[in-house]
């Protein structure tokens, strides 16, 4: 008879099907590229929906196409779950660590559990999240999962729409309209918790030689996009009071925002990560200029005081090129609080496998578990990212981390799921 | 009996020929796009086609789809012409009087010497210049006519040449092989010289009052593909002092570039007409910011200055942000010189047609005139924009503006294209 504190999961299998994801939408440069919906995404949820079949859990799926497998500890399927999530895709030519460690940890944490005969109080449930990285829409299955969808027709053209519809319709799912995604809801009674593995994406760790992090808050962010608009002209001939150039304008605003947001806000972030300039010629001056710019900050009220300060330099800018501006919300991610219980829980996981000194430390990038948090007791666990990079095909953790990240996942499951039993 | 110094174009049919062309890729906000040996520009060219031969011209094309109306003078459409040109062409959503101005007016003057009986001393020929605006390689056609096309396959993969080829397919002229465009090169003593009526592009005119401009030379530019490398990272969790943000980079350099090559040559021109991004996601710092430069200037010698500056400036920039980066020279364009000859029969005209005061005056734009200079006495004649403004949908010229053009090219052409007789 194994005592639970001793139960480990099986290093070589999370391996083997972390080698085998890795290798679907793989890029020349080792990296990948698993755009929500695309085929590749749609190859690494067929290779998931294989996996979870042959472990012999329940695979279930709903109308916003998150996928998961159930390992069924109660006497029905459709019994509140514990879920434990994370998401198979990735941003373009991005790392192989992102989302998938927590993704094949949790499914090789029910494996584990279910050779091992284990039985705790609810049904577990390892699920993939449609979107998380927000091709579509941003941790588009979590907030689906939990009712937090908002109106999604509200800023979107028909045209994306219709592709988007289209893409999830390929997932076999949705049939007909967009609005029967939002049937995706799952009462709160029906969630008993959810724990979520993942790299840190930052150095904290790597830097202090600390194995785990408890995460204690995620970051709330905004995604503006601000557009300027100047005048289209003859580059060599547009006299230079007369030239308005949205591109002249948006380098000086963004040039600008780099520095003070930097000063102002020592907690927060500015990022402005992709520009988009018309006519687009080498010989004409640029009439438009659409800026991606993001904003983040652990404290919401913060964040909030950081948008403000970041249109206002919009605005300044502009007005100094005497170019006119439009803005628009793209998405508002409330900073989220990680549930105490779920924190202690985790803390008592690394005092089980002498893991010394977890730190507890701020997510600066968003998860799904930003979603859940207010939905349901939530918590993560950090493991390290090898010089803080991701989103980069040189994103990398030792594999011992990856292993001792997923036994620790899986001994605060079995604290947390209660009512642990050892196997008869 | 008409005297020549009396004869005048008819205003009524040249109008009717612009307002067609106009509405040949016309946009929605009253601006034209047709980009060169696109589907817009192939109707286009038949438009002309079909004007040269209702006009009684003879139709000629060459390896490199320059399309030419011929009023032939001598015994012989083949003994030398006298080239009247500009381009069907244009820009992305560009104005409908840059280039077609030049090719209804030409047209026009050769139906007037025509309809007189007016005899010369050689061929009169209307041409139309492959691509001036560069979709594929700026001034085309008259690099291709004159034997300055260099290597066309230098700086360009299989790919870009096969869609290139494929295009000129489309124009019925060239069939197997890229090359085969070198053949469109004509002896310089097959050509008695080039006239060409352009709009200004520029200010000057409209500002001061004056109708007519004599080119007396063309500005140098040199365009370079400048390209910052910096690494993707997640931004809301790479540490700052680990961030290497090519754009951020790109839009602090941008900023500089105007300011000092602004201070630092007061006679020269920096334009920024494209930047793009990658990977260009909201929530990834950007690895790539490729930057499209130009440089203009009267003086061949300063456009080099400029070049080494801006250079400088981008190793400064990029070494402050920790970038990689790469320079690739796109384009030079040397400055050019009018011929005399033709400025003081361009003047000669303004005097017979009352036209007080014309202006003499340096083009910062580009024009096939520049490339013409080399090989042929070349003169350019240009009209008022109002404001200045051009490629831009609101790029506009007073009608009168435009047929006092028209005449002062005809009179130009008697006058240059020698050996004027009345007819019988």
């Amino acid at each position: 008879m194994t005592n639970l504190a001793d139960l480990r999961i099986n290093a070589e299998r999370l391996r083997a099907d972390f080698e085998e994801l890795a290798a679907i939408g793989g890029t020349p440069d080792g990296g990948v590229t698993r755009h929500a919906l695309s085929n590749e995404d749609l190859e690494a949820r067929a290779w998931f929906a294989n996996k979870v079949e042959d472990a012999g859990l329940v695979l279930r799926d709903d109308a916003i196409g998150n996928t998961s497998g159930i390992l069924v500890m109660t006497n029905s399927a459709a019994a509140p779950s514990f879920l434990i999530g994370s998401h198979l895709d990735t941003t373009q030519n991005s790392g192989s660590y992102d989302g998938a460690v927590g993704i094949c940890a949790g499914l090789e944490c029910l494996r584990t559990l279910k050779e091992a005969g284990v039985q705790l109080a609810v049904n577990l449930e390892v699920i993939n999240f449609t979107d998380q990285e927000g091709v579509w829409h941003s941790m588009l299955g979590s907030r689906g999962l939990t009712g937090r969808l908002g109106d999604l027709t509200a800023h979107r053209d028909a045209e994306t729409i219709g592709a988007f519809r289209a893409a999830l319709f390929r997932t076999g799912i949705i049939v007909n309209d967009i609005h029967e995604m939002y049937q995706a809801v799952r009462p709160p009674e029906q969630v008993a918790g959810y724990l979520e593995l993942h790299i840190e994406q930052g150095g904290r760790l790597h830097r202090t030689g600390r194995k785990i992090g408890v995460v204690s808050g995620i970051v709330g962010r905004s995604t503006h996009l601000i557009t300027y608009l100047g005048e289209a002209g003859h580059s060599g001939t547009t006299a230079f009071d007369m030239r308005r150039d949205a591109l002249q304008g948006a380098a000086a605003f963004i040039n600008e925002a780099h520095t003070t947001l930097r000063e102002m806000f020592p907690g927060g972030i500015f990022n402005c990560g992709k520009i988009e300039v018309e006519p687009g010629a080498f010989n004409t001056i640029p009439s438009k200029a659409a800026m991606l710019c993001e904003v983040r900050h652990p404290d919401e009220s913060a964040v909030a005081q950081m948008e403000g300060y970041l249109l206002g330099l919009a605005g300044d800018f502009a007005a100094r090129f005497r170019l006119n501006w439009q803005d628009k919300l793209v998405q508002h991610m409330p900073a989220a609080e990680m549930s105490w219980t779920m924190m202690d829980a985790i803390e008592m996981a690394c005092t089980r496998l002498n893991v010394p000194d977890p730190m507890l430390l701020t997510s600066y990038a968003g998860h799904d578990a930003q979603i859940m948090a207010e939905y349901t007791p939530t918590g993560m666990i950090f493991i390290p990212s090898v010089n803080g990079i991701s989103h980069n095909p040189a994103e990398f953790t030792e594999w011992d981390d990856v292993v001792l990240g997923a036994n620790v996942l899986l001994q605060t499951l079995i604290s947390v799921a209660g009512g642990g039993q050892n196997p008869a």
